[in-house]
């Protein structure tokens, strides 16, 4: 399965989560970055659509929805002379979303700030899917980076990669890809995650072995 | 009661829409038409936000929200040195929805065609007057335009003037600006109306009494 990550952030240079999603960035040529530039040409962009299966919107929340530039590029290139051409080109591919917000996840619901959901927000881009024919991913949703955690860190570096290649997000298939991801790089972060926590663990049972030899000192 | 429309339409003087809007547009110091250009100001375009109490966002739906163009006015003019400045300055003011597609409304429900509500659809709007503190009026929808009969022209330009100059949409204040319309503009398209019906009516009588006599005769 080949997967186009289209990108798009009004100042992408200066943004923590793009910066930190690009350098999360799988090795693999089944996955490809591609940052809109203003002076995009519709038809390339076409083309591009049209040699991957899963396409992926990757955005900061503005305003509810996409940036400006991104809903130009959606006007222009998804114009119904192409999208409903005879064969309706972009039918069942997959529709996937990476949205980053600086609002807290707890904010989207009923009684708090926000009010709506995450679901009814995005509803426009399931209904545009509907209208492609398009299978609808769930969206990876990026709440308040800025205050992520090593951990977390580390967590959205596996959820993004399988965001991207992935075939399903069943357990199983999460799992299969943990263990390919380990055997095939030991140099990856998650290898080193797990050395870094053997390390741990080994610091703690010495520890503890030193107490219990105080113990028996006592 | 002051209301600015800011209408933007990538074709706007091919639109039957918004040429039918425009000369249906109120004739009151009360209301300002205001169509975005591209290179549009944004402090020209934040003091007029400011001299107005309702605020209505006139466009045609385009993937399930608002025009590119529009879409970059609000994202540049919305900016949170403004919006969230000390005095919220766009608190307590009304925020109203001019939208017009050319799909069916029936097909805005579970289990028919786009499977969503206009509710539902227009969320990320209702969150944004929201997040503003403004009122979020209720939507004037136009579908279909262009199968409109001329009596769902007429009844538009009634819908559309009491949007945008109407306090509250009772039904009491609704009747009430029928009768001062009625009133002060004998030239308006309702009385033309009404006198084309009365003159209809005059007709169906002579008709009725033609036949009348015709029988006695018989």
């Amino acid at each position: 399965m080949k997967t186009l990550v289209i990108v798009s952030h009004p100042q992408i240079d200066e943004s923590g989560t793009q910066n930190f999603l690009k350098a999360s960035f799988p090795q693999s040529d089944e996955v490809a970055w591609h940052e809109l530039s203003a002076d995009f040409k519709v038809d390339e962009e076409r083309q591009l659509l049209l040699d991957y299966q899963r396409i992926i919107f990757q955005f900061p929340l503005y305003w509810y929805s996409m940036p400006a530039l991104f809903k130009k590029w959606v006007d222009e290139v998804f114009d119904g002379d192409f999208v409903f051409a005879g064969e309706t080109p972009l039918a069942n591919k997959e529709l996937g979303l990476v949205v980053s917000t600086g609002i807290a996840q707890k904010q989207f619901q009923a009684g708090n700030g926000e009010a709506f959901t995450i679901s009814e927000m995005l509803r426009p881009f399931e209904m545009m899917a509907n209208k492609l024919g398009m299978n609808y991913l769930v969206p990876l949703m990026i709440y308040q980076f800025e205050y992520y955690t090593n951990e977390q860190k580390q967590g959205l570096v596996v959820e993004y990669q399988q965001y991207l290649m992935l075939k399903k997000f069943t357990f199983d298939d999460k799992l299969q890809w943990f263990i390919e991801e380990l055997n095939q790089q030991e140099q990856t972060l998650l290898a080193e995650s797990l050395a870094a926590k053997k390390v741990e663990l080994e610091n703690l049972s010495w520890q503890v072995q030193v107490m219990r030899e105080d113990d028996g000192e006592g």
